[in-house]
């Protein structure tokens, strides 16, 4: 049995390494390049496809691996809307993902976030590198004063709830869904409204969905208290970037903690040289902020959570090429 | 009765005013200096004195204090060793402290520091400072992968290892004296060597005595594991400038957060308006290095932390006026 993966970082090959070892029937070959009609070849002899991209998987990708015979697809990530399910239909391709590789690793990404704009270190530190140190005029608030809105009680939220609560934080809870654990604690406010209304602190954990798109906008900033702090590392989307600068700009929002962006992808991922050199001015705008701290969609990134998506999505690749359903299933015809 | 404080500043005046309005039979003068000879009679009238400062009380200072009838002194902050005991005696003075102002304070900035370690925040802001959106290799490692040993569990260490609990890390601790829910949780080690044996990261919450001086010098570092973070929220002459370097310099030490630093008043407390112009050369040697983390003895420096010195001592030197003994008394003759 043979497994092909695609887009592999060095940061993988140590996992990668171990996995291979762990299963010494099978054959793995990977290459650093993403999957396209020019790469698709690569796969040749084998049974199972392991990727991870952010571009689209394109229609004629998809052909060249049902040409050579390839028919289990593995993403090492959670989000799967890259692909067209049609296309899947059509080659009667399974399709697996990694749903949980490291709630930790994002929650505690977050916290840091609250942590650092809370005791003003980016001030902290822009006076280090200057050279001066001496204590006033930053100083700090501590957690155990702040109520910490958590939108979103899943893995994540959960996780976040408890390192929050760690550090003495009071803690109040927001979601469609009410998880028993954070029920029982008696976390939950009723509506986003009362969250917004009590928060000094308001953290967002929750997936997109086509109901909560833009969900932090003015109207719901203008629900906020004066001087609320701001942590994104869920998606982009759920804020509008605009409405973020006006509420920076009045002072109404005290700070932002942003590891993800509305139009991320004009500007995450490369090396620009400098933030002058951003191209897109709306986000260039949010980055020069000494009160905002931006972070490229790398909160996931840890040891922890790249072993986990390697492990997790190979496990499955493996699985699909016996004939085994794996938990982490997506797509099926059947 | 008359109160007269020195060496207020700008970020005391909010609670020191919160205090005269809780206190309205109490009259309360201040200045931003220190208590000199040269300041001494603006006390004129007064019938105790608050003040912090880390240069000396001199005689001739308490001297000036005790014609104006002055007998009652309240320092801000912990430590009185820049008292003469025998000048006290002589003036019949009565002294007191603030024993906690908060523990928090310093222990989330410690865990602060372990994590902004772990995460290679450091690394990370430098990338973002030149444009870099890319993730790359600054692969962060999670808190709850980590063996923590907490050195010094009073106050300030049990706050951290809960702190640090909420993370999920694993916790060991080790203190000449027992805590009672420490040891019911089963965290100490019976020696710092098995402390230094299993710990990934490693932090001292311990006072300064004779006996602990330079603790921590090339044969402790020598036994403790290859790539161990290293945080001190205590005091500088815990740790061994010159062993650190060397242990930074070989590997051994992955990194350090320092909030203290031996011979830290030849740098704290100024502006030097560049890493570059620091006048101690092994000082700059670690301010340099991008895997230590340094702050200006600034972790306690948290609005509730400046709240309860004020509160404290102003409650603590209208006791002392008022002939009752509070339990922040440090030195009285009789």
């Amino acid at each position: 049995m043979k497994i092909f993966a695609y887009g592999i970082r060095e940061d993988e090959k140590t996992s990668l390494e171990n996995w291979e070892q762990a299963n010494p029937n099978v054959e793995v070959g990977y290459t650093d390049k993403t999957l396209t009609p020019e790469t698709a070849d690569l796969a040749n002899g084998a049974s199972g496809v392991v990727t991870l991209q952010t571009t689209p998987y394109d229609r004629e990708s998809l052909e060249k691996l049902n040409n050579l015979g390839i028919k289990n697809i593995s993403i090492r990530n959670v989000g799967y809307d890259n692909f067209d399910f049609n296309d899947l239909k059509d080659f009667d391709m399974k399709l697996s993902n990694v749903p949980v590789y490291s709630p930790n690793a994002i929650a505690e990404h977050a916290v840091l976030m609250v942590g650092r704009l809370l005791r003003r270190i980016p001030e902290v530190d822009k006076k280090f590198d200057n050279g001066d140190f001496t204590w006033a005029p930053t100083i700090g608030k501590e957690y155990r004063e702040q109520t910490v809105g958590v939108i979103g009680t899943g893995h994540i939220g959960r996780v976040a709830i408890q390192m929050l609560q760690g550090f003495g934080a009071k803690v109040i809870a927001y979601d469609v869904y009410h998880n028993d654990s954070i029920e029982k604690q008696g976390l939950y406010v009723d509506t986003l409204d009362e969250l917004y209304a009590q928060s000094d602190v308001i953290t967002l954990h929750v997936p997109l969905t086509s109901d909560n798109a833009y969900m932090i906008d003015d109207n719901a900033i203008a629900k906020m208290k004066d001087g609320v702090y701001l942590i994104n590392c869920a998606r982009g989307e759920l804020i509008s970037n605009d409405a973020l600068i006006r509420g920076l700009d009045s002072g109404k929002i005290a700070g932002a903690g942003l590891d993800v962006l509305d139009h991320e992808n004009n500007v995450f991922g490369k090396n620009w040289g400098s933030i002058e050199k951003l191209p897109d001015p709306i986000i260039k705008n949010i980055a020069e902020r000494e009160n905002v701290i931006l972070t490229p969609h790398n909160a996931f990134y840890t040891e922890t959570a790249v072993r986990n998506m390697i492990e997790v999505s190979f496990d499955s690749n493996k699985d699909l090429i016996e004939g085994k359903i794996p938990d982490t299933l997506v797509f099926s015809k059947k």
